[in-house]
C-alpha cells in the first residue's frame, strides 16, 4: 500500500492482486492488515487529546440525514465527535451538503480550529482531507475499471481505513440493506459489518455496526434544505417514527460501547430529543462553523423551491414501495446532486413522501410531493418516481427499520 | 488481444483478467477464442499452396533433438514441414542454435523461398518472424509480473496461437512430463494435452499429442553439435533407443491424422531411419539452407569442445536418476546456452550421458561425461551434474518414454 500510493508499483500487479482477492477474498487478519496499511498510507488524525471520540458511518442511504441528528444527540450525551464527512455524488446525498443549506456554514476549519470546537461543544464537522488514506482513493479507481468493485473485504477496508485514519476511537456503523443499498440482502450486510467490526477488533478500536433497511427513503423528505428541515424537527422531539428511531439506536450502540447499559442508554439517548439538549448542540454547532443560528430557530427562513407537483395514486390501495433509488435520482434529476465532483448543486429542490409503504390511499391521492425550481428535471423525476411507486390492494406491514446488530 | 496488442487496452485490465483466468480457469470455447484472436493479433502463415503440412511443438526438454530427426522423416513420408523455431533460452536448447552446429546453415529465408523449399524437399526451417502471435508475448511479459505464468488455458493458448499463427494443418504435439518439464505429472500433462487438442479441433486444425517422460535426458547426448551428431546417428538408423522410439512414435501420429492405419504407418515410419531417406532429405535440406552437406556425411568434421571431465560413481550400485534440469543447467554453464536472447553460444560444449538410469555401475566407473572448453564453467557444471546424480542399491526399472496420447 506504500508502495502503491508513491506509485513505485504498478497498477497492472495491484490489478491482479485486486482481481485474486475479488475471487478468493481475505482472511480477517489480511483484511485488517490491508486496512491498517491503507489507514497508514496518508495523514493519520490525532485525537489523543479528546475525550470519549465517537465517530459515525453510514454505507449510503437516500434521505438519510442521521449524522445532523445523531452527531448533536452524542454531543448532548458527553461523548466527542470530531469528525471528517463527504460530499454527496450520484444519487446519494452527503452530510456536507446538507449542512451548506445553512447560509455561512463551513466544512473548512485549520486543524487547530477543528479540535478547540470538538473539545469545547462535543461536536465539529469538516471536508475531507484529500490525504486521509490516499491509497484507498487510487485503490478505488482501479477497482472501478477491472470489475472488482463488489468485494467484500475491499468494501470493508476501504470503509475501515477512512474511519482508522479519522482517529475516533468509537465507531458506529449503520449498513444498510435493501434495495436502495449497495448490500441487497441481510446476510450480505451482516458479512460486510462482520467484517469492519473484526477490522476494528484487529486495529484496537470499538466498532458496532446496525443493520437498517433501505428499501424505502428514511424518514418523509429526501433533498439538501428539506432534509435539515426533517433534522431540526426530529431534534425537537417531532420527527418520523423510522428516523427518531434509527438515531436512538445508533446513540445507545456508542454509549454501549463506552460500557454503559442498554436500558439506561436508551432513556438517555430519548431524553436529548425532548429536552433540548441535542438541538442546543445542534445550534452551538452551526454557529461555531459560520453558520446563522436564526435558521435553527426559525426553520421557515430555509430556501425551499417554490415549484410543486404531485405524484397521485393510479388506483385506490395500499402503498407497497417507494423506491429509495428512484427518489435518490428524482432529487439527482431534480439539481439536487452532482453527476461529478465539483458540480454546483441546488439545496432547495427535493421530494417528499406523503405516504409511506403500508398506508392506504384512494384513488388520485397524492403520494409524492415533488419541489422543483422552475420545472427543471421535472418530467425526468416524476417518471423515475411514478417507476418507483407500487400500490397493491392488501396492507403489506412495512419491512422492520432494524434488521440486525453486529459488535 | 486486437486492443491489447495496439496498446489500446491497458495493461492494469489485462493483468486482472489475466488473475480471473488464473483462478477460475476458461471453457474449451473461451481457450480457442482466446487463442484464435492471439493468432489473429499479427501475421499469419498462408500455407495454403503446400499440401499435407505438419507441424511439430515440444513443450520443451534437455538433450531434445528429436525435431531434427522427424522433420526430414515426415519429408521422407511425403508430408510438409514448413516450420518456425526458435532459439534457446535458458536451460532449454532451441533447433536453430543446434543446426547452426553446421557451418553456413541459416535460419533466415524469404518467405518465396521458404515456400518453394518446403514445396520441393518438403522442409524447410525458419527462425521465428517478430510479427507472429505478438499478442503472445505481450501477454507473457504480463503474466510473468503477474504470478499467473502457470495457468493451464494460458499456456496451452500460448502454445497454440503460434502454432495456428504458422499455418499448418497437423500439429503433433510432444508434451513433457516430469522433473525436467514444466508439467511435473501424467494428469498435468494430460490437461494441457487435451486444452490444446481442443483449440485445434475449434480452429479446424488436426492436433494429437504424444505425453513423454522427461525426468532424464532424451538419448545420451546434450549440447548444441552433440545433439546433431546424436541426431545424424538415428537418422542412420544407429540412434539410441528411446530417442528412436519417440521420433517413430509422433511420425506415426501426424500419418494417424491423415487417415493412416497406425500399424502401416509404424513400419512405414520406421523404414525411413533405415533406408536412408530420412538421412537423404535432411542433407538435402541442410544444403538448400546454405548448410555444408559434408557435415552430414563425415560427422568427425563438427567442432566439439576438447576438454574432458567426468562424474563417476561414488559407490557401486544402479543408476536411479539423472536430473535432466541439472544437465540443462551444466550445459548453459558450460556456454552453450545463453541467459538473455542474443548472447553468443559455444556449439561445442556439452554433457554425455555415459549410464543411464536402471544401468549397473562400478565404484568409481564414470556415469557423466563433460565436453568443455579451456575449463569454462566447468566447476558449476560438475557441481549441478553430481547434485542430479543418484545411485541405489537396487535396480530400478527405468520409467517407460512414452505416458501417454491425446487426440
Amino acid at each position: 500500500m506504500q508502495g502503491f500510493t508513491r506509485g513505485e508499483i504498478p497498477d497492472y500487479q495491484v490489478s491482479a492482486w485486486l482481481m485474486a482477492v475479488f475471487l478468493r477474498g481475505m482472511t480477517p487478519q489480511e483484511t485488517a492488515d490491508l486496512t491498517l496499511a491503507m489507514a497508514a498510507s496518508g495523514d493519520q488524525m490525532d485525537l489523543g487529546r479528546l475525550q470519549d471520540t465517537v465517530d459515525k458511518h453510514s454505507t449510503g442511504g437516500v434521505g438519510d440525514k442521521t449524522s445532523l441528528i445523531l452527531t448533536p444527540m452524542l454531543a448532548a450525551l458527553g461523548l466527542t465527535v470530531a469528525k471528517m464527512s463527504g460530499r454527496g455524488l450520484a444519487h446519494t446525498g452527503g452530510t456536507i451538503d446538507k449542512l451548506e443549506s445553512i447560509p455561512g456554514w463551513t466544512p473548512e476549519l485549520s486543524e487547530e480550529r477543528f479540535l478547540a470546537q470538538a473539545a469545547e461543544i462535543g461536536l465539529a464537522l469538516v471536508g475531507q482531507s484529500r490525504d486521509l488514506a490516499p491509497a484507498d482513493g487510487k485503490l478505488y479507481a482501479l477497482r472501478d475499471v477491472t470489475a472488482t468493485v463488489d468485494s467484500l473485504p475491499l468494501i470493508a477496508s476501504s470503509i475501515m481505513s477512512k474511519k482508522l485514519a479519522s482517529g475516533a476511537h468509537t465507531v458506529v456503523l449503520d449498513v444498510k440493506v435493501g434495495a436502495g443499498a449497495f448490500m441487497r440482502t441481510v446476510a450480505d450486510g451482516e458479512a460486510l459489518a462482520r467484517a469492519m467490526v473484526d477490522i476494528g477488533t484487529h486495529a484496537g478500536r470499538q466498532v458496532r455496526a446496525v443493520l437498517t433497511e433501505m428499501d424505502t427513503p428514511l424518514g418523509h423528505l429526501a433533498g439538501n434544505s428539506l432534509e435539515v428541515l426533517e433534522a431540526l424537527s426530529t431534534l425537537r422531539g417531532e420527527g418520523p417514527a423510522d428516523l427518531h428511531e434509527l438515531c436512538v439506536a445508533l446513540a445507545v450502540e456508542a454509549l454501549a460501547a463506552h460500557g454503559e447499559a442498554e436500558d439506561a442508554a436508551r432513556m438517555r439517548a430519548e431524553a436529548t430529543l425532548h429536552d433540548g439538549s441535542a438541538l442546543a448542540k445542534f445550534r452551538a454547532f452551526v454557529e461555531a462553523q459560520g453558520g446563522d443560528p436564526t435558521y435553527v430557530d426559525q426553520p421557515e427562513k430555509f430556501d425551499v423551491a417554490p415549484g410543486r407537483a404531485e405524484v397521485t395514486a393510479p388506483a385506490a390501495g395500499f402503498v407497497s414501495a417507494v423506491d429509495a433509488l428512484g427518489v435518490g435520482r428524482a432529487v439527482l434529476a431534480l439539481g439536487g446532486g452532482r453527476e461529478r465532483k465539483g458540480e454546483a448543486i441546488d439545496h432547495g429542490v427535493g421530494v417528499e413522501l406523503l405516504k409511506k409503504p403500508g398506508e392506504a390511499v384512494m384513488a388520485g391521492e397524492p403520494v409524492l410531493r415533488v419541489y422543483h425550481r422552475d420545472g427543471r428535471g421535472l418530467g425526468a423525476a416524476l417518471e423515475l418516481l411514478r417507476a418507483g411507486l407500487s400500490i397493491g390492494t392488501e396492507p403489506v406491514a412495512p419491512a422492520p427499520l432494524i434488521l440486525g446488530r453486529v459488535h
